[in-house]
């Protein structure tokens, strides 16, 4: 909450407006509602509660006397052609994001990256057309970059299921825009991370579980030596991105990325967040040959389309979001953890 | 028949091979079909014989006691688990190919398009990762070209739901290829035109309602004035490509453009027509504003990629292939026309 000012020029748009969030109990979803509340929206949030999602009512602990939660799957059509109507802005941000799970599971993956996509875009077509949409799409969709920093010109070339079904997700919200006038753009997101997200295991995305792992002064493992460069963007800028994206009608039709800040290895973020955290380390192993062949090598964002879009601009450095991230953890970490329920780590 | 000759440096590898088509009773699998069973392969046929879909028995009426039928629809995993299991290759052509559908109906285009496809694969990788498969693909999923011709490096932009879906559908075979080993590759189709093309209604493409409009002495209406450019090839160029591609493990893993020669614009194509048939006649109309708006303009495609990789050429030109193409039908017309079951035209 702490960036909450720069939400200012978004505080006279969201007041009193009716927002819906899907997977509104998630990691981005819960943060997003919580700026929300502050900025005076009526919000009505939609999860799941899937035990291996991220979806966690302790995320919305706080302001839950300020939110209205609706627990259903944006696989049920029924509910969400009812759940739409006199909403003035979706963040839709549903969505099954296991690399893993998509390759073991490609139907699952299907009916909720793409078409439960299509069903909340329906509901809006059929029975609320004038509701503005936002998209939480994926720099997977890129694959393995052919060219650095990655612009929303690279080909799309998904490397895995998930990749492929965000992809199609992405690209009805841009159809329905352009073909039926439901306003809709997408945020092509990359390695976000901050409190309330998911670590009770590892098969959604590495940089939850490497909090965890530093924070219980567990181990952190990197594959070879580590020299994999992303980029990593903070939670209330994400949030920030969300807010700006659904006030602005310059972004209808469009996909953006939204990243961090220039590259950072994997080897200087763990050993950042090592040092951050007092506890923790960090060891060097040999790539499992199963992931060196899925690996993608490099891969960072140019954002600079959305911030000449919107004004848009990070204000968390990396060291500044982990402590707090850190800090969060060490307080909640209760909430957050699991036994895992099953094994198998996702790529970086 | 006539460009047989051509197949021959694929003669020995198709004689006796076990070779499944799905769709295998429409337009090109019908084709691809008679072909193979000229070349000697163990050839089953799969369709659902949808009647509002291109399949159609009389397609194959003269080969029908050299091949296999199986009357079954690719949605249906269960009977796909079986049907793939010893295959050799698969020429994967079932499909939804009519841009109005997608958008009437987006669920059943992404059950066929997309979620079909993906059972079709996960049959592969389960009961025959050996198997070789050619997915046809489009050029539908550029969208509206930004640079012309069109090549396989041009960005991935659908403008409907079904170029969405096929998108998805052509990215799982890579994916299955490059993570599961399930060799693979797609040609992206362009205008495809010949002997045992749907033509009963006109939500499938233009240039069979166009053949027909003309065999049946009736007057083809070109909206503006009728400049737009694609390009447009004969489906025995496309037989011949798909019989390459089977054969050639080089082209695993990748997208290759299908397409005809030079630029012809619609109203070129409509003259010639006309005075190949000899009946018919051309009308120039207003665009109606709701097909402006979902015009591509010009767009025709570079498909050198593929002649390097398999030494693809196309034989028949325009004039000879709707020569073939007019002749066919003044044969057999009462075998392709029904009452139209809607209103409405796809898109040029």
């Amino acid at each position: 909450m702490d960036d909450m000012a720069r939400g200012d020029g978004n505080a006279s748009f969201y007041k009193g407006r009716r927002v819906l969030i899907t997977g509104g109990l998630g990691f981005i979803g819960s943060n997003l509602a919580t700026h929300l509340v502050a900025l005076g929206a009526e919000v009505l949030l939609i999860d799941c509660l899937n035990p291996h999602y991220g979806g966690n009512r302790f995320n919305v602990a706080p302001i839950r006397h300020a939110v209205h939660i609706n627990i259903s799957d944006v696989r049920d059509t029924s509910s969400m052609q009812y759940l739409v109507q006199d909403q003035e802005v979706i963040f839709n941000l549903a969505g099954q994001v296991s690399h893993i799970d998509s390759m073991r599971d490609p139907y699952t993956d299907l009916e909720i990256n793409c078409r439960s996509q299509l069903s909340i875009l329906e509901a809006c077509r059929h029975h609320n057309p004038s509701v503005k949409v936002v998209f939480a799409g994926t720099r997977q969709i890129y694959g393995k970059p052919h060219s650095l920093p990655v612009t929303e010109d690279h080909l799309v070339r998904p490397i895995d299921v998930n990749g492929i079904n965000k992809a199609a997700g992405e690209y009805y919200h841009l159809v329905y825009n352009n073909v039926f006038g439901i306003r809709s753009c997408s945020l092509r997101l990359t390695n976000v991370y901050g409190p309330r997200q998911l670590m009770k295991h590892n098969r959604q995305g590495f940089i939850g579980w490497f909090i965890r792992l530093a924070v219980e002064d567990r181990e952190i493992q990197l594959f070879g030596d580590g020299s994999q460069l992303r980029d990593f963007v903070y939670v209330d800028d994400v949030v920030d991105a969300f807010l700006r994206a659904g006030a602005s009608d310059a972004c209808n039709g469009e996909v953006f990325n939204v990243g961090g800040t220039g590259p950072v290895s994997l080897g200087e973020l763990a050993t950042l967040l090592v040092e951050v955290a007092g506890t923790g380390r960090v060891r060097f192993v040999e790539w499992p040959p199963e992931r060196k062949a899925i690996d993608i090598g490099d891969c960072y964002a140019d954002s600079s389309k959305f911030e000449r879009a919107t004004g848009w601009s990070r204000a968390v450095g990396l060291r500044e979001g982990l402590t707090r991230t850190v800090a969060y953890y060490r307080d909640h970490l209760s909430h957050y953890v699991e036994p895992p329920a099953d094994a198998g780590t996702d790529t970086p």
